[in-house]
Order: structure tokens, then C-alpha cells, then sequence
């Protein structure tokens, strides 16, 4: 607390990241990062960026970049916004396109940055309880609103929402934006990119972070109507020029075009998905629906914390959240490989003591 | 324009960074760039980070940059705060520190974000008259104000103030914060972050684009008391937590530590600006002082915006600030190698008809 500082910054209650431990030897199954390494693709353009053409500065708009993701979504690079991880995407989304008169809406187990961000910008929301089985249903959203906006699949339950049910909803709410956070679509969801030239209300932003190996370059980006885009590039060249540096900038590209890689990477993580669902099942935990690179967990018998503070002494970590609400019991656990799922497994069995 | 714009959107008027071509064999003297490369330890520790590690999130606290920064400096880490370059490190100072009910004070003719920064954040600001030599008189800023700040060497001027004088400023200043945008300090000025530790309400900002060659890797920081930085992370920690790749993370780190790399670059620097400012002279060119990395000069026949022009023809681009004002007359020259400012100096002798 300080006299220098603004009114706003008295208020922040800031978001708190998935731990990021300095120790060595962890399983690290707690911030859904890949398991495997980005594209040998990648690597190579990556190398070829540390020179001396680092005095200059990187494109500001980040044009090739842009042509890269809308050639691989069949769209126009006028209706592609790029920044720095696809959380600074939703900053300028929130600024730009969900602060009107009316409170905006999202679910109430969602993205825990969604109310952070409501915070530093100052826009009011309403969360819609999701049901019992932690489902989506639209029709809860069907309501005067000053926007929308939910992950598909939904994070940190994993679950997803069919695409006719977007479609429904977007027929349903012609006034406001409804945005579409599609961090996970790639490991088992049906884009609503398809659907972002028949409605111009429509946003969906994506990450290179989770199914493209890349959360540490730091690269995210929303397509939409280009009167959609142009609001989040005024907010942005408000901000910052130059979001993106050379690295992520030439990592993007080559990794928006290694399609085979891409694939093969996403299908070995959903393989592995499904062994660790029946692996957690036969040991008797609920486990929801994925359609992401994470499960979201519970054992009848057993308190959350304790057994994620039992795996920790196992040296795995995975990620509970603590606020007391109804996932309290929950356990969010990232697919690593398969040998990192056995270990989880066998730790499990461990703390059960089956 | 369109209906799901916020409010804000539509009063924006986004800053508009200097032209970055791509055109091939341009000398680019437009931007303010190093003409030399950084250092080749900074180039070991980037290639470094192309690997596989870039599927996991990098460190969102930049602990072991900010170490870094504060041993340069002799400072504590959490005095330092960093961004994703000094300008994302100035939005987030803006919003944090400079939003309060009184209007904050800048030069009329200073670095052209900061007035887009207070279209962002709704801040009301006045600017201070540089006197007839184009210096800011600190005596100027003694009076009521939400906030001050200007850069030292000012931007565009190249005009450097004396310790002294910010000394004088920070007695006569105490209830609001006062900012030291050190872009261009390096090239001849004397930092500020000599007086943080005195002064409460002094922050200093830096960025590693200029004198450290990094302009590519998108690196900035700001020295102060703990409570300014702490109010820095809490809005950077409502917007994005982890602003700082893999990649600027460790770069920056390395620049901060190869010292003797650093003064020799700097060096060269000043003495190439210390040879163009003669020859402009020469050819009878008003030369305002510089402690920066370019200079801003006029010539008492010949209009700036035609002159820009012709060198461009010539494949030499400056920068020309097109708006109406009393630097309207003036050319903004990025200092280059020995080789590009002869041939500036040449293209000048072509156009002048020397």
C-alpha cells in the first residue's frame, strides 16, 4: 500500500499461475504444459533467430505470423489478432469487446483469470452455475449480457460443448460478443473457428502453448470478423507496438505449418488420456469427460488436498485448487507421457495404499 | 466502428511506431537501432533456449533476470520490475502509478506514447513547454499533478538533463510519482537509478533495445522502491503472467552481465554521433545537443519533410514527425555505423546540391 499508488491497484486481486517449481526431478503434471517438445521445424527457425539481426526491431504487426494462422484456418490474415500468450489476447478482448453497460457472463468453474481480468478493467459479471454433471447448457446464457465467454473445452473440467450447441447460442445472443476460449480444442473438440464468417459476433482464441509444444515462446491469437480484430489492434497499439518478439514470431510460423507434426503430437497425448482415464477409474475416481490435455478428478474416499499434498511428497505435482467452492474435492492432472502417467499411477496406488 | 466495440475502443488513437520496411538494402537510420549485433555471449545463451524445454511455461517472475538488473545496478531484486520492452513496462506504470485526480505533466515535445498511454488509461494529462533550446526546466513541474514523466535524454531532442536538476525536481515533487524514462541514457547521460534508494516516489525505466542491441527480443525494466514495483506487479499479474519468453529471459540476463561488450558498443556509438554531428555542421545543419543515439537537426533552407524524402529516394531513411508543430522543421537521424552515416552524409551533400 502506498500514497503513489492509483485507486485502481488497491482493488487487483491478482491471478496466481500454476507453480512453476525451480527443483529438478518433479513430474510436473500441474499447468498442462505438452509433455513432448515443439517440432524439430521449430528448433530449426528458433536457431536461425539468435543473430545479429536482433538490434532490430520485429515486425510490429506481426503480418507473417498472421498469414501463417489464417492460411492453416482457411481464413483472411485481416481476421487474425496475434499477442504475446494467448492470456494478453484476452486482456485487449476484455478492454476492447466485453466492457458495455451490461455485466458479462461466464461460467462459474472457468478460467480463473476470466474475473482478474474484469478487475483491472473494471467491467461487471454474472457467473452462470454450471450444472450438476459440469456442463455448459446455453440456454442459461440466453439473457441481456454485455458479452460472453467460456473455454471449449471448459477449464479446469475438462468437459466440451458440441459445436451445434455453439451455434445455438450465438443464433440466441446477436448482441454481444461471444468469445470462445479454445486453449484445449485441438486435443478433442470441434473448433467454432468453422463458424467465424457467419457470425461477426464471434471470437475464438487460441494458444501455441498446449497442443503446439510452445508455452514457453509466449504466442496467442484470436480470429474473428476484421471489425472484431481492428478494435483489439487499437487497444493493443495503445499498449505496446511490438508484443512479439523475433523468436516467437518465427517459432509461430513454423510451427502454424508443420501439420504432420501437430497432429501426431496432439493423438499421442490423447492416447495417453484415455489409459490414465481407465488407469484412475479402476482405482475407483470420478473422473469428467476431457477433451483437453488434462482430467479433472475426484476419489470418493479421499480429500483432494491431502492427496495432492501426499503426490508432492512423491515428487508429482499436480494442481488443486483451494478456494473453497464445489470442486474443492477435484484434482486437475495434466497427461504427461505415458511413462509419467504410470509413475502418477503407481504414486496413487501409493497414498491409496492399494 | 461497429456495435461491439467498447466505448473505449472508439476514442482511441493508437501510436504509430517509425516504419519497419521490408525492403532490402535500406540504411535504416529511422528507428533508433544499434548498428552492431549484441553480444556474442547473448547469442550462446539464446541458442541455448531453442530446445525442447520451450514446451514448459517460462519462469512468470523473471526471478533470475531481475537478479540480474539489480546486481547491474547494485540494487535489491525487488526494486526491479520487467516487461515485455519499456513499452509495456510504461503501460503498466501509467495504469498503476500515474492514474490519479490530478492531470500528470510531460513536455510538449517528448516521446509520443505517452499521451496514447493516457487515451488508454483515461488519464488526464497537461504538457509542460520545452523552452526556446528545446530543454525541459524542471522549475516548470513545480506545481499541483497526478504524476510526471520524461525521458532523459529527451526523445526526439536528444537533449540531456543533469542529475542535479532531477535531484531538484524529486525535492520539489514528493506526493505524486516522478518517471525517468532512461531509453537513451547510455549514450552520454547520467542514470538516475543513482537517486532510487533516496527517493520514494522515483521510478526509472530502461529498456535493452538500444544500448544493449536487443530491440528483437522485447526487453524492458523499471528500477524503484519496493512499493512502486509492488503496485507494478499487481496489474502486470491482472493482465499477463508471464509476459517474458524463454528466449528474453535468458538474453536479457546475459546482456545485463557482459559488461565490457556493453561500453564498447556504447562507445563506438557515441563517437560515430560525435563525427555526424561535424558533418551536418558542416553542411550547415542546426544540431541540437544529443546524449542519445540519434540527433535531431534542422537546416535553415531546406524543408524536413522534402529533405526526408529525397534521402529515401537515395535508400536513406530517417524519421520525419509529419505533425504541425515546432519540430515540424526537423529530421530525427538514428546514429549507424562509421559507414552508414558517410553515406547519409553523402546522400545529404547530393540533395543540398554540395
Amino acid at each position: 500500500m502506498s500514497q503513489y499508488w492509483s485507486k485502481l491497484v488497491h482493488s487487483l486481486t491478482p491471478y496466481v499461475p500454476g507453480e512453476q517449481p525451480k527443483i529438478n526431478n518433479l513430474i510436473k503434471l500441474n499447468t498442462n504444459e505438452n509433455p513432448y517438445g515443439p517440432s524439430p521445424k521449430v528448433i530449426a527457425a528458433l536457431q536461425k533467430e539468435a543473430a545479429d539481426s536482433l538490434r532490430l526491431y520485429p515486425d510490429p504487426n506481426s503480418d507473417g505470423l498472421k498469414q501463417a494462422i489464417a492460411e492453416y484456418h482457411g481464413l483472411n490474415a485481416n481476421q487474425v489478432f496475434v499477442g504475446n500468450g494467448s492470456d494478453e489476447v484476452l486482456a485487449h478482448v476484455f478492454n476492447a469487446l466485453l466492457k458495455h453497460d451490461k455485466p458479462i457472463l461466464f461460467p462459474d468453474v472457468t478460467y480463473s483469470f476470466y474475473p482478474v481480468y474484469c478487475g483491472l478493467y473494471e467491467i461487471e459479471f454474472e457467473t452462470v452455475p454450471l450444472n450438476d454433471a459440469f456442463e455448459i447448457k446455453v440456454e442459461d446464457y440466453f439473457k441481456a449480457n454485455g458479452g460472453i465467454i467460456f473455454p471449449n473445452p471448459n477449464a479446469p473440467t475438462g468437459r466440451l460443448l458440441a459445436l451445434p450447441e455453439i451455434e445455438r447460442l450465438l443464433k440466441n445472443n446477436t448482441e454481444s460478443v461471444v468469445v470462445i476460449d479454445e486453449a484445449y480444442v485441438d486435443f478433442g473438440g470441434e473448433s467454432a473457428v468453422a463458424l467465424v464468417n457467419r457470425y461477426p459476433q464471434l471470437l475464438v482464441t487460441h494458444t501455441l502453448s498446449k497442443a503446439r509444444s510452445l508455452a514457453g515462446l509466449r504466442v496467442g491469437y484470436a480470429v474473428g470478423h476484421p471489425d472484431l480484430i481492428d478494435a483489439l489492434h487499437r487497444v493493443k497499439d495503445s499498449f505496446n507496438s511490438y508484443p512479439l518478439d523475433r523468436f516467437a514470431q518465427a517459432g509461430a510460423i513454423a510451427a502454424m505449418q508443420d501439420k504432420s507434426y501437430f497432429e501426431e503430437m496432439r493423438q499421442r497425448v490423447i492416447e495417453t488420456r484415455e489409459k490414465l482415464v481407465n488407469d484412475l477409474e479402476s482405482l475407483d475416481f470420478e473422473v469428467l469427460p476431457s477433451g483437453a490435455n488434462f482430467i479433472f478428478a475426484r476419489h470418493p474416499q479421499y480429500d483432494a488436498e491431502a492427496l495432492a499434498a501426499s503426490l508432492r511428497d512423491q515428487k508429482v505435482i499436480i494442481r488443486h485448487f483451494k478456494k473453497p467452492s464445489r470442486i474443492a474435492q477435484f484434482l486437475r492432472i495434466t497427461i504427461g507421457t505415458d511413462e509419467e502417467c504410470q509413475a502418477l499411477v503407481k504414486a496413487l496406488k501409493n497414498t491409496l495404499k492399494i
